[in-house]
């Protein structure tokens, strides 16, 4: 489940279809990071009073387009009376349990991967347009079943550091190897959130089966950007070599 | 999926603990109303950043010592930063296919019950410590099979409304039947909402099944109050014999 508030994720000058895009995709994403399959959705809206019935049917049809792309049976809601506009949308998915992905799993050794490039995801449309990368984990759990996974949402720094500490483990970035969006500096990808792109973890051997398929099949592609370590702590191997720690910054909502 | 807001369903006298317990008791009345039995709750806050920890913690208290009675554990969740206080809980729950109730099934001659007093509960403790009716309903569906359910929440006349609406038939109700809660009128017990009492209808012979059961045995009290009708629309036989018809108002949020 995801809460989103006017004035905190998102101003009045966003176009609601965007803002409905975003409440059901963030949601679809957490989904997907952990194997599963979307199903049922529940959402909550708290509207000001004054606010116009095309701007609430802009917002439904943006949660309703792209719930409908994935399957997802939007089944039940709430509707109050609140001071700025408020979505809480609560999604039910399914995974088979062999299948479940978890950010417990990383072991040292294990590569890291993301699917696609990070970075001023909020200064650009991307956190209001992306695709929530359902298909991707599924094939990855189905053909590779990494050993953690998470979606970027708070920054890659910060959602790396919720798989370390979880799986109690530390890891090294290469800075070379992380890819930018358009625009982005090194710190945009390390520190912004909102990408909604996929980060797991595989073992080596997989990692290598991995990049042998997609040198293949051009379909996705997965961007190895780091390695799993015993000793706690992230830190990054930059241009010239040297290792450098990170501190695990990025959003933090208060 | 029921969400509140700050100004509009409580104010910041309201202690925490019962805006918590009321929270989670709203939506485990709604399970109970379909005749089901709760499960899982997923609760997302949103905190303005001025507001002491010892407030969220007894609100989530008293959402958790509740859903803790009904077996109902919370696995999730959001906490985001807003202008006001907002609680939004999503509440799953399980009920076999032959025991499922909805506000469509009530026909002609059914006769209609509530499972308690009724009116001015925002003005008493009730609407903030009330115990959802799980049991009874659970008693309901499996000895009784009721025709259509609902918990009264924005008021009688108005959820009654929504079953005679679903149901394609109306309704009328007896006066001299209604109980009240202490200091409540008539009106009080047909406009005002939160008294979280089950309404439901039951085919004749079954609710004189219903009323021989209670001669017997003194665990609960189901107040026949009314009778469905064919010809839409609801009306009340008062004292005098004589029937009026009542306009399904109530409580609306806009």
């Amino acid at each position: 489940t995801d809460m989103m508030a006017e004035g905190v994720h998102f101003t009045k000058k966003i176009a609601p279809y965007a803002i409905g895009h975003k409440a059901m995709g963030c949601n679809i994403s957490d989904i997907a990071a952990m194997g599963g399959v979307p199903t049922f959705a529940l959402v909550s809206l708290g509207l000001p009073k004054n606010l116009a019935v095309s701007y609430v049917e802009e917002l439904y049809k943006g949660m309703y387009e792209l719930g409908k792309q994935f399957n997802v049976s939007i089944v039940g809601g709430d509707t109050i009376a609140s001071k700025e506009v408020i979505i809480n949308v609560a999604l039910l998915g399914e995974v088979a349990c062999e299948d479940l992905v978890t950010r417990q799993g990383a072991v040292a050794g294990d590569r890291i991967f993301t699917t696609g490039a990070l970075g001023r995801a909020w200064k650009t449309a991307k956190h209001l347009s992306f695709t929530p990368r359902v298909a991707e984990a599924r094939f990855l759990v189905k053909e590779f079943k990494p050993s953690a996974m998470i979606d970027i949402s708070d920054g890659l720094t910060a959602d790396l550091g919720h798989i370390l500490e979880q799986s109690r483990v530390g890891a090294c970035l290469y800075e070379d190897d992380i890819p930018l969006n358009r625009g982005a500096t090194l710190n945009n990808a390390l520190y912004d959130g909102e990408d909604f792109e996929l980060l797991f973890t595989l073992a080596a051997a997989k990692a290598q089966g991995l990049i042998d398929w997609q040198v293949k099949n051009k379909q996705w592609f997965f961007y190895p950007i780091g390695k799993i370590e015993r000793s706690r702590g992230l830190t990054i191997m930059g241009r010239d070599g040297k290792k450098k720690a990170l501190s695990p910054k990025g959003f933090t909502h208060f």
